[in-house]
C-alpha cells in the first residue's frame, strides 16, 4: 500500500484535534485480557468504544461505527467468525480495519487466522511487534509467546534494513504496518516514519500493544485520507504518554500497575501542544 | 410497578448499614469489559460478587446468592441462555433481578434479548441510560453505541416530562426504572426520586453504569421491602463517590484511569454519615 | 506427594532470583474476571504471561511455555476441554500444573470439574481457600460463593489440626496444597510451611487468590526441583506485598481499588533483600 502521503506535510496536532472533534465510535473484537484497558484508553483519547463479538450483531454494530479493531489475543472459533463478518461489513462501508495479530507465530491457529483475515478483508493497518509481523510475512517463527523475541529487535544498527523490510511488508500485505518496540516504524510501501518515543517500562505491563491498536482505530477513523499519518500520530502519542507515565511513577515511587494507570491518565490529559513538544518522529 | 414506598420515610443511611451488615452475595452474568470493576465495586461496598455464566451451573449458583444482575454488554448465544436459566431460578426464589440493557437499540440482538428477558423474568429494576430505556419502551432508536445520545438527555428543562415518562416506563415494564445521566431518575409507576449527584468526568471511564447496576443488586438484596429506596440509594452513592473521586483526581492532578481507581476507593471508604452529608435527592 | 524438601535448606531469595533470571513463560487458562490482574502480576514478578483457551491451540501454546495455570473461576464447557488438553500436554512435558479450584463446592460443575482435572492430570500444586479444598477432599460443603466460609477458617487455635489436614490432603491429591487465608499453609504429605504474612484488606479486592496462583506457576517453573519451597515463597511474596500495599494505602488515605494497584506495584518493586526482611515463615 502506497498511501502517497510522504510528501505531504505531517500535522500530528491536527490529527489529534480531529479525534477530539469527531469522537469516533470504534468497534473492537478483542481479547478478554486487556479489553477494559482498550475501552478506557479510547475514552481517554476522546473516542468511544464498543465491544461486541456475537455473529448475530457484529454486522449491525459495525454499521453504526467508524472503524473496526480486530485483536486475536484470545481468539476462538466463535469470535473468528465474528471477526470475518464484522470485517466484511467494514470493508463494504470503507471503514478502516486495524489488525493486531497477537501471538502470530506462537500457534498455527493464530498465524493462520491472521493470514485468513488479511486475505479476506481490506485491512488498513497491521499493528504488531516485529516477531509477529515476521511470522506472517516470511513464515519466520521467533515468536516467544505474545512478546517480541530479542533476536528480532529493531535497533539503531539494523534500522535501515528494518525500514526496508517494513516497506516490503506493507507492499506484501497491501496495508500500513506499524511495528512497535524500542524503536517504532510506521510504513507504507514507499515511505516510513521512525518514532523514538516510549519507555522500556511499558513492557512491564500487559496491553500496551492492544491499547495502541485501539488508538490507531480512532485516529484512522477521524483522519480518513491520512491513515499513514494518523497511525504514526497514534504510535507517537502512546510513546509520549509512556514517557510521561514513567516519569510520574518515578517521581511518586510507584510500580508497574501504577504505570498502567498513569499511562491512560496521560492519554486523557494530553493536548496537541504537548504532543508537538514531545514528538520524536523522523521521516525515512 | 407501584412499590408504595413514596410516602414512607427514606433512610438511605439505613440502606447502607443493611448492606454492610448482610454482605449480600450477588450473582453477576455480565460483560467481559467491565466485569473486574463490577466485582471490585461490590467488594468495596461490603457485598460479595460471584460471576458464573455456564448453563450447567447458573441455577445452582443463583440458589446460594441473594440477587441476580444481568448485563448484556457482551452478550452471546451461550450467555443469553444462562441469563434466562439463572433468571428463572431468581424469579422462583424471589431474588431481585437487576437488568442492565447495555446498548439496547444499537443492535436487534440487544433490543430483542432485553425484551425477552423482561417478558420471561420478573425484573425488579432496569438500570440504563435514557437512550437504552427509550429503545426498549417505544422502539425509539437513538442509541449511539453504548452511550446515551445527546438528543435524549434529561435536563432541568425537560425534567417534568422525563419523570412522567419514567413512571410510564415503570408501569409498562412492571419494574423500577433507574435512568442515569447528568440528572438521574429512579421511579416506579407512582413515584420518583431525582438525584443530582455525580460528575461529568464519570463518562470518561467505561463501566460506571455497569458498576452501578451491580451495586443496585447488592442494595436491593439487603433491603428487600424497599427496592425503590434501595435503588435510589445506590444511584446516589455512586454519584457521590464520583464527586469525591473527581475532587481527589483534581487535587492530585490525575487523569481518567485514576478516576476509575478513586471511584472504587471512595465506595470502599464511604460511611452512612458521608452519604447523608452529600446526598442531593428530591422526591417527585 | 512427598517432595522430600523439608530437610533441605529454604532459600526464598534464591527462588526469586531464579524467576528474575529465567523469565518463565506461564500459560494461563483462567477466568475473565481477574485475568488482567493475573497477566500484570506475572509481568510485575519478572515472568511472562500467555492466555489462550481455544482447543485448537492450547497444546501448541503449552509446548512453548514452562508451566500451566488452570483457574476455574468462570469455567464453561468449551474451556474445560481446553484445560484438559493443555493439561495433558503439560503432563507429558513435565511442566508444573497449578490448579485454582475457584468456587469448588459452590456448584456441582465446579466441584466435578476440579475432581476431573485432579484425576486426569498430574497437578503439582492446588492453591485455594480452605472451603474449596475441603469441598474437594471430603465432600464437605461450606463454600460460600468464591470466598472461604468463616466456620472453616484456619486460626492459631486449630492450626495443628489444620496442618495435619493439609498434609492428608496433599497425600490424597498427590499434590502440594497451598491453603491461603489469614494464616497460610503450604504442605506436601510430610512437611509444611506456615506463613503469617498478608493483611486482611487483601480480601476487599477480587483476584488476590487468582494472582497468587499465577505467581505459583512462575515460581514452580523457575525452581523445578523445589516446588514445595517455590510455592511457599510465592505465597509469602504475595502476603508481604499485601502488607506493603496496605501500608502504602493507609499512608496516602486510599481505598480498596488503590490496594489492588499498590499490591501489583509492590510485586514489581520487590527485591530478594526485602523478601528476606519481611518473611514470616515457619516450618512445621
Amino acid at each position: 500500500m502506497n498511501t502517497n502521503q510522504i510528501n505531504e506535510p505531517f500535522y500530528p496536532t491536527q490529527m489529534m484535534r480531529n479525534v477530539h472533534a469527531m469522537h469516533p465510535l470504534v468497534h473492537n473484537i478483542t481479547n478478554y485480557v486487556t479489553v477494559n484497558d482498550c475501552a478506557n484508553i479510547l475514552l481517554a483519547a476522546g473516542a468511544s468504544p464498543i465491544m461486541a463479538d456475537d455473529i448475530g450483531e457484529v454486522e449491525e454494530i459495525q454499521s453504526i461505527c467508524g472503524a473496526l479493531v480486530i485483536n486475536i489475543g484470545t481468539l476462538n472459533e466463535r469470535t473468528i467468525d465474528a471477526m470475518l463478518a464484522a470485517g466484511r461489513t467494514a470493508t463494504t462501508l470503507e471503514h478502516p480495519i486495524i489488525l493486531d495479530p497477537v501471538g502470530a507465530g506462537a500457534s498455527k491457529l493464530r498465524t493462520e487466522t491472521a493470514k485468513t483475515l488479511l486475505e479476506a478483508l481490506e485491512i488498513s493497518v497491521i499493528r504488531g511487534n516485529i516477531s509477529e509481523l515476521k511470522a506472517l510475512y516470511a513464515g519466520d517463527n521467533h515468536t516467544k509467546g505474545v512478546d517480541a523475541n530479542d533476536i528480532d529487535a529493531i535497533t539503531e544498527d539494523n534500522l535501515t534494513e528494518s525500514i526496508a523490510l517494513a516497506k516490503r511488508m506493507a507492499r506484501h500485505f497491501n496495508a500500513i504496518v506499524a511495528i512497535t518496540g524500542a524503536i517504532d516504524i510506521v510504513a507504507d510501501s514507499e515511505s516510513s516514519f521512525v518514532i523514538r518515543n516510549g519507555h522500556a517500562s511499558m513492557s512491564r505491563i500487559t496491553g500496551t500493544g492492544c491499547m495502541l491498536t485501539s488508538l490507531v482505530g480512532a485516529y484512522a477513523c477521524a483522519n480518513p485520507y491520512k491513515r499513514l499519518h494518523a497511525t504514526a500520530t497514534a504510535v507517537a502519542l502512546m510513546g509520549i504518554c509512556g514517557e510521561l507515565a514513567h516519569a510520574s511513577c518515578e517521581r511518586d515511587k510507584l510500580g508497574s500497575s501504577s504505570m498502567r494507570t498513569r499511562l491512560i491518565d496521560a492519554i486523557s490529559m494530553m493536548t496537541p501542544e504537548m504532543l508537538e513538544q514531545h514528538l520524536k518522529c523522523e521521516v525515512r
